[in-house]
């Protein structure tokens, strides 16, 4: 059986979720320390710390959690806490680990669309366990203004990863995030669409279908209640949420400075695997993609992938999924000697000549001719004519000038 | 006034450039050790060490050191030799060091496709001097079976170096080599054409145009006599020349396994910077290039580049050259406190309102509210409509979603 949270935890945590945006250390340390139910109490006592309270503001006067629980409910949603036990508890522990080491002065502190720290619960709609869903995920993200290119090779990606039994994370706009599930889906594989906004609105709406179909076999994740609204703000706060649940994050298209980099940078701070699909440098699409592969800060840095199998090199266990390296078909010149290759390319193509002629033209004895002439003529590439030799006239496959 | 070597050393090194096929190190290090004339003088007499007499072969018989000379002479050209001002030395220095650490025992020694040794002499035609033109030089190398895209992006990145004052050093192929070629000479910039057969023919035949227009202002180079014909395995050892002449070697197209990516190999052994142009995933032309590009051995690996700006930075002298990171117009958010972004996020774009409604949406006190209202206001970002707040109908450029 599995663990789950305590009714009043749930609602507390439903209120921590409604007073504050994401992404404050304070807030955070202040919710661990106290634990939620103590949290919410003090928050409406007014007697929380005065850098907590005050990021509540007006909103610590409402209590709209039951409604909030209800609302998810009437989706076929669920407030997911880290008491439950399907909490993505191993994915997010990289973001508690940072969230420890973020300054305790608030001065100090970065932006809250950069802090890294856990989010204090996960509006979850779809039936799938979070936890399982995401254990084997990767992050797909990139540009939303894409190019046809962007959308085949996320879409590619996103299906060869799926048929491996991954799972494709993304955020749910135009454009790679699209392509991203839509490749997923295509293998029958389980998508999560982490969004900016209540899981019960479809932004875009032209979505809506995308979102029914994802919730068929994955999820919609948030970190917002239901009702609230894609603000702009909120979609730089929910990068670090891609970044941190999956194993690694790929980005396929980005233009120079970018939201899907910002993402990248995110996963890069995490320790999780950054991985680049490069693209056309005449493009303005791969021109972020091109930016990030071309950063060598440390030892740190993002791998340029090309292929779902690539991707699993970088983010599978050990042993399992390797990619193996592009080839080129052998050719039987592979194999051969300097001497034979230099007498080879000494034969003529018509008329035959005497072994005395290749050592002249080859630069080297007779005797070396008359000792690599067998292996030639072994692999095919050169015949006796009667009166001397040449290059066979049909050689076989591979013989292509350098 | 400016050294020109003896005439004997010039006329011996034209009979070794003939007698042997270059990238032989026992050849290289018997001319080192007793001079060009004697080594001459040894081979003629049939005393020189059994292995290298061996590789002379039935070519140590004739002697056409004053017919080749001639021959170069007829078509504008001259050979230049070590003992000469012209001869390259600080570029070739690089293959003076790794010859000197190949091993002495034949059996362990590279393949002489592979082995990275000295040549014995240049052939060279036109009439700029070879020091001078290669002293700030490129290579740019690639497929012959390149794509339009590849053809474009290596005219572009020739044509930039070459506006720089930047020579273009490149084999004389189809596809990518000719494309550098002439986006050099449509910077009215030196190319430089290092050929696999005698600086008197015009291979391939189609070139012979092209070849007339890098002779105007730029030069074509081999290790081979005059008549030599372009044997296959002329290319792979030349590539080496390619890669030592020049600071670094950009690889626009390569397929895998490909010339060009063996180009790079050489241009990293021997020290140089390796650039490498990403192109589309799906394009096979593009595959060798990513396979540079993933590889990580040690910390000497290749870097991505998709600019003459960037090719300059990795190759020019410190100080000089430096590209610029690539750029997106800044927006008045980004300047923005935390707070100023959520209260600019929660106005309506309609509608104003009250700044206690502000402050509900946004999550805050009325007071920050009131604090920041006046920054938006002076970034044109909000609108007092005399009854409430509202986002600016016609926001100033780069205000989009993220």
């Amino acid at each position: 059986m599995s663990l789950v949270a305590d009714p009043g935890v749930r609602r507390a945590r439903a209120w921590l979720s409604r007073a504050f945006e994401p992404g404050s250390v304070d807030v955070w340390r202040f919710v661990e320390r106290t634990g939620p139910v103590a949290a919410v109490q003090s928050l409406l006592r007014g007697s929380a710390p005065a850098e907590v309270q005050a990021l509540a503001g007006r909103r610590a006067g409402a209590d709209l959690s039951e409604e909030d629980l209800h609302r998810a409910d009437r989706c076929g949603g669920r407030l997911v806490v880290p008491e439950d036990d399907e909490w993505p508890a191993v994915a997010l522990h990289c973001l508690t680990l940072t969230a420890h080491d973020l300054p305790t002065v608030r001065r100090e502190q970065p932006d809250r669309t950069a802090a890294l720290v856990p989010p204090v619960a996960l509006w979850v709609r779809g039936d799938r366990p979070l936890d399982e869903l995401v254990d084997r995920s990767v992050a797909l993200v990139g540009s939303r203004a894409s190019t046809a290119y962007g959308e085949h090779v996320a879409a590619e990606l996103a299906h060869g990863l799926g048929q491996q039994g991954w799972t494709t994370v993304s955020g749910g706009a135009f454009g790679i995030d699209a392509a991203a599930h839509r490749g997923s889906l295509s293998a029958g594989a389980a998508t999560v669409a982490v969004l900016a906004c209540g899981i019960d609105r479809a932004y875009p709406s032209a979505h809506s279908t995308l979102f029914t179909r994802v919730l068929d076999d994955g999820l919609l994740v948030s970190e917002w209640p239901p009702g609230c609204a894609p603000l702009q703000h909120r979609f730089l706060v929910r990068n670090r949420l891609i970044a941190a649940l999956t194993r690694g994050t790929v980005v396929v298209e980005a233009a120079a400075r970018s939201g899907a980099q910002a993402t990248a940078n995110r996963a890069r701070d995490l320790g999780k695997s950054v991985m680049v699909v490069p693209g056309p440098v005449t493009s303005a699409m791969s021109v972020g993609c091109h930016e990030l592969l071309r950063a060598r800060d440390a030892d740190r840095h993002a791998v340029l992938v090309t292929s779902a199998a690539q991707v699993l090199q970088e983010v599978g266990r050990l042993g399992e999924d390797l990619a193996t390296p592009a080839e080129r078909p052998g050719s039987p010149r592979d194999s051969l000697s300097d001497i034979a290759r230099r007498v080879l390319d000494a034969c003529p193509v018509r008329i035959g000549v005497p072994p005395e002629r290749l050592a002249a033209v080859a630069g080297c004895e007779v005797v070396d001719v008359l000792r690599v002439l067998p292996v030639l003529e072994l692999h095919d590439l050169v015949e006796w004519t009667g009166t001397g030799w040449r290059v066979r006239r049909e050689p076989p496959a591979g013989r292509l000038a350098p």
